[in-house]
């Protein structure tokens, strides 16, 4: 039997008619049959690439995406996922639209969607801005579908808001799925998130929440830990306790690195903004108070500076179950020696986890595909086997 | 019979030998049934397209796109197009291009043209040069065809100029066909394409003028409003009279928007520049007089204010027929207390026309694929019946 | 028998194993086989597509192409190359990534590659860094591809270096193929591969390099002009030295321009910068000197100045054989009274040439298209057969 063959029988299992024509926003919104329909779809579809057989579902339609910040590896990750999948990406660049002339989010959400299959949009650079835009943005798309000026309403993608980076966490944990050779092994695995010192300043939150919202979910015991007042989105927390509850898992905050790191399976040190200082930039850009956001910026600097200790360093790495945990991270890294002076991970550890960090996003475009699939076809599992049976050569010669 | 059969058995009745292979400039370059034929096949797709029935003709194939402005739902529209009839967009940014170094039109022309099947050129800036541009590009192909370096000549689809805005006011005019029921309606229709105040300034004119020339062709009653010394293109005046006169319709120009308000059937209230000052400008741009186009911004923009009183408030549409016209626009409009604080339109009133509105830009990417369809395809209504026969899916499942 | 088997025959008689998931970075790396079946796939990919019949052996799959330079005609042809065999181009902006962040060239080329069959870059501006970055950037696939982290392992098209640039040079060799009739024709020609003065500065040395390193392979009687001080990379003139003994043909450098247009049979008169300034600006950059790199600039348009008398006038062009050599150049040429006051090349002889010149740019999309189909192609020859059998359609109706 197929490795296709056995996913679609995983998936016939699972209950997710609420997927079809449904979007992406947060994990925490969907089901664990629904997201582990997403991993049977993603590995499914990988299956098949590898055998060279043909996953496209769409003869013509567009994936269209938004970048309201660079973007590298999830822009090309879209642009995968929507070619595997017969879709061709037409970017909103809003230098080159004529949004700065006041036009409306609903406005612009209708004017590109009319032949429009999937949107993903990236929005983390404001707390309480990017989940908002793309609720407004879908919202529109409702309006526009139920007012018959769509034929058909696209679905999203959540490429990353201020909330949850579900594409990211969703693929950081089937690369933990595959590493740990199946998602029953999971249960009781001791995952450290941790805070790291980064010299750059102000990046999203999205990572972290993402990480430990998903993560409870499937039994592990999941430590977030951080220097005092680089506090998270409380809501964020208040999923993870609950999840970790409802999973037999645990969810704890440390404000230690060691004490995260002692004994964990997997390590994810990466840097991110206080909670609370986002919070004030965001209302900094709406006065256009820019004295203040210079200002912001330096404290914030300043304050990242006191915490260089917090750095994922060979010592660091011993404390770690066998000194061998899964050393993550979403990409790019700062690394000390390499990309910086002082960073988050030593260029030692980071350069022996190569090979696993680079295949850790190689999901990415194939949990991005599995999260459009099922959100256009109806009946996935019948779609996997067709497609397998069919044998379309992606490649003809 | 589907509709699609009932508009290939319309279809077989016209006249359009000539739209094979040719070029789509301004709407009064084509006869009646060229224009009729363009609907026809624009309503085809969308149905074809309705029931996911592929309308890709193309295996493989470019679109080639030239935005020589700012431009989102005719960039969106232009790609949509593109790929619904399997072609693939490939954007020529002269920012990236080496046409800086001083390259001629000819050359690039030629140079971007080998594979391409479709043309798109937006150059709406300056009076005098944005049709000059399309020309000289599209006499060049006529040169590379001709001396064997092209294998086969693109077409143009006028993504506006200084003169014409055919996709617009091609689906503007589709949309009110629909609304009526029927072009058998529009006779005897009052049209009011009036000017209107906008804080911004130096817009193009090619849509009045567009709206003017087309809408005169179907024995409609179109009044051009405007302020003294915002006349348009003194042409297409001229063409609006010819139209209006051969169509059995009335064309008349006055200087109040109370009065072509009163009793109109359908409103187009729209900002635009004054001719003769755009004529000015493209002057002082090739004279490199930068003191004097900023000069004629402030006086453009002071003149515009003279004239706020000219905005599609509640008031003024009472006057139009039952206080119910049809209004519309090209988007994106300046509406005051919404994106500006005077502008074209009060927000009550856009708001209550959204639906339309946005039904309205809703055919702008079936009518430029219908004008790549009857200019690349030699038997269109033949071609009609065989996409629909062959009942490929556009979405496999 | 058509076009298309006679060139198929021809390639059955070629050893070209090493071609099959094989990189294009320069022509001296590939034997005289390989560069006889680009030219046969090439010429039969165009007759194909001249017949409508598509080409396109991928159903869906990445092209990336990375611009470290301004393009128009080599990014046109790299996207109208994909195109026509099936592939999406997905454009590396580095302006809209996250490289800027000090993310390493194996990270990005990881990140990009994951569904990529075909890499093509352009890094042509420092001498020594060009062919550096594509080797770095191809290495890094190497070794994704043996851990496991790529799937498939795409293939590199070298769309300029600081060293060749191959897709040029072999479009230019493919046109003079069929300028004279066929290769066996080209035994013994004269070609004068000569420095023009240009009033721009710093212009890429790997055309002349590609040039005298490929046309010597073909029995040519090759000379390279130049003033004193212009020389161009040692080791390529050791190539075409080489080449030549080989071939039979010749290859000799002269400082006069006169000497080499004399007798000509093709004549290819372009700016370049001195190979030791480019060293020199490389080393500046490096230690980020910008009054030295701005010294070096004056000086060397200063020095370009006194060469004005090296362009390619009537009185030039009537030195080589029966005043007809064919006139060869990459474009954008400088036109002297066109594009600039004086420059590479008289306009009277330029607008003459446009033809052939044009003629001699559509090759390139058919060469990338061979390069890429002989490196993703395991059997060619079966392949085209079978592409022609089929018979698909290009454009359906």
């Amino acid at each position: 039997m197929s490795k296709t063959e056995q996913l679609a029988q995983g998936l016939e299992k699972l209950k997710i008619n609420g997927m079809y024509k449904n979007d992406f926003y947060w994990t925490w919104d969907k089901t664990d049959d629904e997201l582990a329909a997403v991993f049977a779809v993603a590995d499914a579809l990988r299956d098949l690439r590898e055998r060279n057989i043909s996953t496209r579902i769409f003869d013509s339609g567009l994936g269209i995406s938004i970048f309201r910040d660079n973007s590298t590896r999830t822009r090309f990750s879209f642009a995968s996922a929507c070619n595997l999948l017969g879709l061709e990406v037409s970017d909103l660049d809003e230098k080159k639209s004529q949004i700065a002339h006041g036009e409306t989010v609903r406005e612009t959400a209708n004017m590109v969607s009319f032949m429009a299959d999937v949107i993903g949009i990236r929005d983390d650079m404001f707390i309480e801005e990017g989940h908002k835009y793309q609720k407004t943005f879908m919202d529109a798309l409702d309006e526009g579908y139920e007012k018959g000026i769509l034929e058909q309403r696209p679905t999203l993608v959540n490429l990353q808001c201020d909330v949850d980076h579900p594409t990211q966490s969703m693929a950081d944990l089937l690369h933990v799925i595959h590493q740990f050779g199946g998602v029953e092994n999971l249960k009781g695995k001791k995952v450290a998130m941790t805070w790291a010192y980064s010299p750059s300043y102000g990046k999203p939150l999205s990572v972290p929440q993402g990480i430990i919202g998903l993560f409870t979910r499937f039994g592990m015991d999941v430590t977030l830990a951080h220097p005092e007042g680089y506090e998270v989105m409380p809501e964020s927390e208040d999923v993870a306790r609950k999840n970790a509850a409802a999973s037999g898992g645990a969810f704890r905050k440390v404000n230690s690195m060691e004490e995260a790191f002692r004994g964990a399976d997997i390590v994810y040190p990466k840097s991110w903004a206080p909670f609370k200082a986002m919070e004030k930039r965001t209302r900094l850009y709406r006065e256009g108070d820019k004295a203040g956001i210079d200002r912001l910026e330096q404290e914030l600097l300043a304050q990242n500076a006191q915490h260089k200790d917090w750095s994922c360093t060979e010592e660091m790495m011993k404390l770690t179950r066998e000194g061998r945990a899964l050393y993550m991270h979403c990409l790019p890294a700062d690394i000390t020696g390499l990309s910086c002076q002082e960073g988050e991970v030593d260029n030692s550890v980071f350069d022996r986890y190569i090979q696993p960090l680079y295949k850790e996003a190689s999901f990415k475009p194939y949990i991005i595909a599995a999260m459009i699939f099922l959100s256009k076809v109806k009946d996935p599992v019948g779609a996997l086997r067709a497609l397998e049976r069919a044998g379309g050569r992606r490649k003809a010669f």
